[in-house]
């Protein structure tokens, strides 16, 4: 038990080593991050972060430097879920969402970052402890690589140990999407696991006509088909489309993933720890699927995320998602045969390169 | 037509003349107000503004510093149905909710000021024209007040005009609630519309509970009885609790207000143009809340709201609220006889006193 005793944000631009496309962000060509350092009164550091597609980032980075010092002034940093409470309350009126949520998600990991760095255990373990060896897929961001490019980023992430890939769809046209799924499925070989993800492209009726043209192709899952404002919608697609549906990258807290689970509008839950709230939500939406006989699987961040998934019995694919922050971390995740393994390190076990980020400050 | 030339934000804090209190927010001595001041190439100005309880203003101001200005650069102001999408999906990731929608608000409700006051018409003439007399209610921030105070406020109201009151419920145990209620239900005698708001504090059976104990003193509605992420529950209490129930100041975006409206999860939807994002998405929510056979009310910012409810047929009680900027705008909102009169000036005719605001800048 010790008390927090600094909160350190920081705001950082990293640029993309090429540019990136899906249907909905358009050309990507850097990622916002946002860091809290904590300390306590025993000199001990928790580390959390969270990232943005580009905007956003100014304001989580306000509300860390004006609102979280303030609310957690003298606290006891081994009380997480009782902090929760605090930011999700203090914070309520005009947050509930948003940039305030991306600021708790990493504040909230940096709080189980502390805790299980102090208990001398990798957090995989320190939250249960299931299995460290979690099957990672490779997350392409690609909707506007030619064909023939796609194919050879599909041949590079099968040299880098990957052995399940997602690629994007919703281009002008479904023809198109249907053509690059067949050449993919072609290329990869039958029971390979792929994946596409729409990044809420369509309407509900173009979501069932495309995953009824995929069928043949004997996809893992289709990944938001539709605005995240729309459970009842989503519920036509999972029963009309006739393809397992991935949403939540977009959701926030066990409460709106809640509302998808128990109407059926999700058949793979998607939560993303630096933005659905932090560990403590991510946990609870996990365990929520897991009552409901559902897999669990993730958005973003892998290097932190890989243990949390480490720790759940229902865990399905970690995604290695694009925005990457291996040249900022002292070892990041290595993927070998398929599967990505919870390091061993105390806490989280990510080491970020402070000097390196400083030169690329927001 | 002229595009825009200028977005100028403002961020405040303006200290409360008394302490006011809810069972959720504790006490509250001041609230933050955002601004936003745009001007179009023909030197035209809209104002917006938004508020909050005295959180998440930082993050509301980076956002109208960092993130509108370069969405908008060089946009025709007088579209904004595609404005509003385009700043929703710029700002989706990381946004969606919280300080970003309240950010959205502030600028949406500009750009109509904008555009009424270039046609010449006040805002509720611009936007449909119902009725420019809007029954009004005063809304107390009183759940702390002793019973003599809170019958003296109540006194007081009625003789500023006000011919409908709201108080506050949620304290320590139900029989105080209740006897509070009966007090103001004889003081005020039989049909006076008397509403109670619980702010978020109650569980489900705790709030079915509330309603059923309340039901002998004839409420207008019970408002927010429970968490707003919680609309299966909202609809147990509206079928079980046997009171007319009010929500929506928590709730953002038509999407949202649809989720509760559609399963019959409220009975007096209350969007708040400040918070829900904008002017634009208050109409549909008024219009949807129109088709479903349901009244609107609202919450704060009753200078502006006063327009949007002049607009609608199915307008319900317009909240006076307790946040009142009187001190910071020429020609505050009269009340009288029960009734407030939306404005005949072009826009929504608020001119704040922009001196006095730069002395109590956040
Ligand atoms: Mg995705
Ligand atoms: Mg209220």
């Amino acid at each position: 038990m010790a008390r927090i005793t600094s909160i350190e944000p920081g705001f950082y631009r990293i640029p993309l080593p090429e540019v990136l496309t899906d249907s909905m962000h358009g050309e990507m060509r850097a990622f916002e991050l946002n860091t809290v350092r904590l300390r306590d009164a025993d000199g001990a550091e928790g580390v959390g972060y969270t990232f943005t597609v580009g905007r956003n980032g100014a304001a989580i980075d306000a509300v860390l430097t004006r609102e979280f010092p303030e609310i957690m002034a003298g606290e006891e940093a081994d009380h997480i879920e009782r902090l929760w409470q605090k930011a999700w309350w203090a914070t309520h009126y005009g947050g509930r969402g948003g940039p305030t949520v991306l600021a708790l998600s990493a504040f909230d990991m940096a709080l189980w970052d502390l805790k299980s760095k102090r208990a001398g255990l990798p957090l995989w373990n320190y939250l249960g402890g299931f299995d460290p060896k979690v099957p990672c897929y490779a997350g392409g961001i690609d909707l506007d690589l030619p064909l023939d490019k796609l194919l050879k980023q599909t041949d590079g992430n099968l040299a880098k140990g990957f052995r399940a890939i997602k690629m994007k769809v919703g281009r002008k046209r479904l023809s198109e999407d249907v053509a690059r799924v067949k050449a993919m499925r072609e290329h990869l070989g039958e029971g390979f696991p792929l994946m596409v993800d729409a990044n809420m492209k369509w309407t509900v009726d173009e979501a069932i006509r495309a995953a009824r043209a995929f069928q043949p192709y004997d996809l893992t899952w289709v990944e938001e088909p539709t605005i995240p404002d729309d459970p009842a919608g989503h519920a036509r697609i999972v029963r009309e489309g006739g393809l397992p549906i991935a949403v939540g990258e977009n959701l926030r807290t066990h409460w709106e993933f809640k509302q998808y689970i128990a109407m059926g509008a999700v058949t793979y839950p998607e939560p993303d720890v630096t933005n659905c709230g932090g560990v403590t939500p991510f946990m609870k939406i996990a365990h929520l699927a897991e009552a409901f006989n559902m897999p669990v699987t993730t958005h973003g961040a892998h290097d932190v995320t890989v243990h949390l998934l480490a720790a759940c019995p229902n865990r399905s694919f970690l995604e290695a998602h694009g925005f990457g922050l291996e040249r900022y971390i002292a070892e990041p995740l290595a993927i070998e045969e398929g599967f990505a393994l919870a390091p061993d390190r105390p806490g989280h076990g990510i080491d970020f390169d402070w000097a390196g980020l400083e030169r690329i400050k927001a």
